[in-house]
């Protein structure tokens, strides 16, 4: 089950540069580690904003929201999620 | 390159039924050779709306725009162009 | 699997009385046979507002799009969908 | 009397975090004792969000002020209040 | 128990001007009955604008429902309901 | 002359907590005094917010702007005016 | 007492352009013959939008609101009126 | 002189479509015009939308209302206007 | 050549009591030497905002930018630039 | 390939003013070797406002991205892109 997602990242500016390093370091190993179980299909930067667009592929919504609250960086970001359907047009769902 | 595309389709409840009958098909028949030939890679159906969400994967920005602009839904809807950048944390990316 | 959803219903002012008429008595029947079989449990009025906000208890996001894009009024409603997961807090979850 | 309240929560970074885990111990019991009361029926997780989507069930506004501005976490919160009227389609309220 | 509810009204151009005169005059007749009966306490205009700024005074969210709902120019006004809760600092609840 | 006038509260979650206590007990007896004079005839708590709707009687807009500026909290305020006329449907204004 | 205005101007496309001409006209005479009056001081043009932004000088909120319910094009316009007070740096105001 | 101009076309579906195409056909005479005379020295297309943001430069902010008012498609348009000014880092200010 | 500019300060709770005193008793001098010269020929409160609606009277886009970025608070407001026309129907344009 | 790109710049007040001048002046000349490269061909100021709107000119999403978020003030600011296309009546573009 798909879910469309956007990230907004805003750390505050007075936040010590090493625990910031340390959050974001551990961040990108969460993530990859989801990326790799197939749970998260795909995550592109937004041009220009430290932000991202991802793609989710969860059993359920209390899954995803275990996922995104157990982001190293969830304090520190403004999500907003968007259940995503099957496209009556999609010819990946229509070979299916 | 990548580019984040929303549509949200506002079709005139005026609109002849047999006219918005053939607009729609043709539209089906479109989006989906674009999807076959590689340039529109995803395209989901938002939850609840009359809206997709979209990935176009083109060669440049006058190229999408030739894309967009010839849906033959264009009159009727939305657009929303969102350029997307590699994510350092891509796993696909870091692999290549 | 919970999800929150506001309609807001906005129906044009030269539809055909007798047209509407009809669209919401079988809106009033589809709605109530979903609520009786349980995947539309709670419906509320918006007090001022023609308007609702419903939770669906569905299988999939697939689902609750296949529900929500059948109802009769659904090219006469903007709709929002808000996935919803459990809280920490909520008792009910917590003796489960 | 039904009431539709949304809380987003907004603790500032630079709380205190023992502070802050008091508040938030309390504030669940708040919630849970006014759960079991019967005046908070229904609690909701608004997946990747700090926010909640709830049902109140009150004698008049005043009661629900009380309550609402009595939250431990009400200085850190963003709240908003719909009133809620019996919706006509509603299975549960035709068989009263 | 109080609400503070704003009424715009958006009657179409194109509709018919004697059956917009009739609707007028009809909701002034609910108005003021219901302002004659208490339920109504007070009602301005908006400065410049097709608006109205009211405050109802009525014993439960379904009587303001209907009271609105009921209302001829119902169809024409975007309605929006906001409730009341009695100020700490007002010298009339004070003195009560 | 009368005035709707919306005040929401933003006291920085950092304020010393003695300078707060002050600001708001001398922000009370401003507030009733100035309704005891007639020139401030109502003040409504909004449920769930520390905002307050209020309504102002004066001879001037700028009486009113020395009123408001003149709030012990006004630096910690978002405040918005609207000015308000007679009604055409005013039972009180008609019988005049 | 003075007010500022802004007015946008939305005439409906399927107006008759006789009716339209008509209403446009009688709109000048009634704008010019009110600034001539020293009511209406000054009126300027938005640069690229049918609108304008304009200050009134009347006694009180009814007053205004009779004027600007009275323009011609009333129906066709959005007008958001805010109340002005004298600045305390205002050589003009200050040198009285 | 600079200016910043974003328009964005919303032609209505009804309009007849000869009509329509004379417009837009002298739209383009008129904008190729002043392209050429120096006082409209660029126009982009935005991506996906039948819009486009301008630059102009020209004497005064009334000969660019005259220009934008004697667009063709301007009872067509939305238009917003941004006055700009030299960058402290251009380089081509720089080496003036 | 006329700007309609409107300034909200927001000035930090934090910020030294004695800087605040003296970058407001500059930015008032700085306001009074450009109302006698001419180029700020009206400048008013806005009732119950910490804001002020004024009009530019200038000879470029350069002038003001330079005029504006010069005020002592530039740092603390939020300016929005409106550029102004002649309006057809102003009375002293139409004596001119 | 062009983009539109608007930057708002948010320096926090609370930021040591000589670690402010270095980033202020490392920006500039980070800026005007990709001007003169010819990859950042517009930048104007935005009247009244901290803020530039810019025009680049790039091989690519990823090119801008690595170009914005090079930017030394991109911590501090608020950057919005717009993907351009070829506009139909441009005179540049027909004459190519």
């Amino acid at each position: 089950m798909l879910f469309h997602v956007r990230m907004d990242v805003r750390i505050p500016h007075d936040l010590d540069p090493q625990v910031r390093a340390e959050i974001v370091a551990t961040e990108k190993a969460y993530s990859q580690e989801l990326q790799r179980s197939g749970k998260w299909p795909h995550i592109w930067r937004i041009v220009g904003e430290y932000s991202n667009i991802s793609i989710f592929d969860v059993a359920s919504n209390d899954e995803l929201h275990q996922i995104l609250s157990g982001l190293p960086l969830f304090a520190y970001m403004d999500i907003r999620v968007t259940p995503l359907a099957t496209h009556p047009s999609d010819v990946k769902a229509v070979t299916r």
